[in-house]
């Protein structure tokens, strides 16, 4: 019997159980997917321990939105896909209700992408949270100059490495930030034309001196709170910080001189954007498979662990300590 | 002798004097003006006070930064104007060293623009520092769809009433708000498609009620501090909150999580973005004065005093009970 992860109640990562589950049938405009490998996000771990904001599951409750596998079986009204390819998740649905996490999944056809042969299992689960999550603030929004700078902060995490592909493939230079030192010679081996250990070097200021006081054109920021206003200080003239997330305990003081003096927009950004526009996610997957197939584009995986190290995994992803994406491998390819 | 508007230290109104002064020669890509009438404006009560931010002047200081008048003389290197002509000023210089509030003033020729005939002196005073404010948030700045709405705070000002005419023109439907009852009536007799009272009105809940629960696509605000939060509220997914002042004492929170959930920006702006830049300022201009010509754009005068009376007209300013421009009329054309 196959297995499937399912928690009873908010909690810890033991919390997360693996049970076996008989495969069910996909409804309407659904397949089913024999799962190889699964891209773990932190709104996960928001989800499991009861802060996510958007979702409210009844127990017991699957989780997950990324995934690659086969698929084993579709539902009616599904076109355009055959039992048997391999596919990727868009995280476009309830995880609550669509879990991925486990050895088979439904999922919404339409979340369905097909990926580049030889990308990988592994990669393949590592690829639309990420990378989507840049190609709003960099290519949908955005048309920036030649050789202008892209400031990327939580520079380690899995969208902080697609965000400094994306801006390479603008024609950007990137300047990561990271808290940990232990980080920095990671960033720059990915390519960051210069990391930033803030706590230890001023923000702003480093910003200034790498940019030969031009300042940031893009800055692309999850953190809010009072590091905007060193963001703004680090931003060029005309400049948009994109905040796409809230890691920050403390509320987010709009930097208003700055803001005025220098033209800047502070824009909210999620990926529900993306993803709830046809249009904008056709240009957005087309835009990613292509410079994944060129090799442009390469996901960066910290770590992978087996199903049965789920909770391991969850652990893992709070401690913070990885620099790129944790993936679980299901089974072999 | 012909007399100019000086201040000898930072003050009440009283301070500024009406001194007999001999006209000046231009000097290099400089004009004389014969002044016929003169646009007053918040950052000159700031200035005089010696709260404005940007300027740091030496006493005894002149004042002022929009006049119409007569070309008397040109400075060397002046082309394209000849003596005899009416221009008026785009408030694009510092005016601590070129004010304009006087019978002559200096200027540079680059701030000149030739006005529709028979606009007449004073309306020709009102228009440069309004309508190019309300260009780059309406024209430069944003695509509207033909019929989304504006939210213009402080909708009673001169750029208030500018912005007004511009998002018509633009296609677009105008929300004002004032926090006098008293001015509702004259708002709404200007264009405005629905004023809210703030204090009186909840402000995000009538504009949704407005706008049939599509919110407004672009805001306008010189205010800033907490009332951001609720323009926020009151926004359009994916508008733009463009803040162009600092008009309240208090910080300006950033309301994060409705940025994300709505895709919103928060831009500041000022008229010096357009003005420093020669490519968008030659297209506000033509913007503008087409619009002056075919009576699509009308500037909206309050009260007109008499340069002897300019305290008086600096007290009125600050007594904040004017609909529209304060114009100052220097003589008779």
């Amino acid at each position: 019997m196959p297995r499937i992860v399912r928690y009873y109640r908010f909690g810890d990562p033991e919390e997360l159980v693996l049970e076996e589950a008989a495969p069910a049938a996909p409804g309407l405009g659904e397949v089913r997917l024999g799962v190889l490998a699964i891209g773990i996000n932190n709104s996960e771990a928001q989800l499991r321990r009861g802060t996510y904001p958007l979702l409210d599951p009844e127990f017991p409750t699957r989780i997950g939105k990324e995934a690659h596998g086969i698929i084993e079986a579709l539902g009616p009204g599904v076109d355009g896909f055959a039992v048997g390819e391999r596919v990727s998740t868009i995280p476009m649905f309830d995880m609550a209700r669509y879990g991925v996490y486990g050895e088979w999944a439904i999922v919404p056809a339409e979340s369905l992408v097909r990926m580049p042969v030889g990308l990988g299992a592994v990669k393949s689960a590592a690829v639309w949270q990420a990378y989507l999550t840049a190609y709003g603030p960099f290519v949908a929004y955005s048309d920036p100059a030649p050789g202008s700078w892209a400031l990327i902060t939580a520079a380690s995490s899995s969208v902080g490495f697609a965000a400094l592909q994306t801006a390479k493939a603008r024609g950007m230079k990137a300047i990561g930030t990271t808290r940990r030192r232990d980080k920095a010679a990671g960033l720059a081996a990915a390519g960051f034309d210069r990391v930033v250990v803030t706590g230890e070097e001023p923000l702003a200021a480093t910003v200034m001196e790498a940019t030969g006081g031009a300042g940031a054109a893009i800055v692309f920021d999850p953190i809010s709170g009072p590091i905007v206003a060193e963001l703004a200080e680090a931003a060029a003239p005309g400049a948009t910080i994109f905040e796409y997330g809230a890691l920050a305990a403390e509320p987010t003081p709009y930097p208003l001189v700055t803001c005025l003096k220098k033209g800047l927009g502070i824009r909210g950004f999620t990926l529900w954007e993306i993803v709830r526009d046809p249009g904008r996610l056709a240009d957005g997957k087309r835009f990613v498979v292509e410079r994944l197939e060129s090799g442009v584009f390469d996901p960066v995986v910290d770590r992978v662990f087996g199903l049965d190290e789920i909770a391991a995994a969850h652990r893992y992803l709070e401690a913070a300590r990885h620099s790129g994406k944790i993936v679980v491998k299901v089974r072999d390819e």
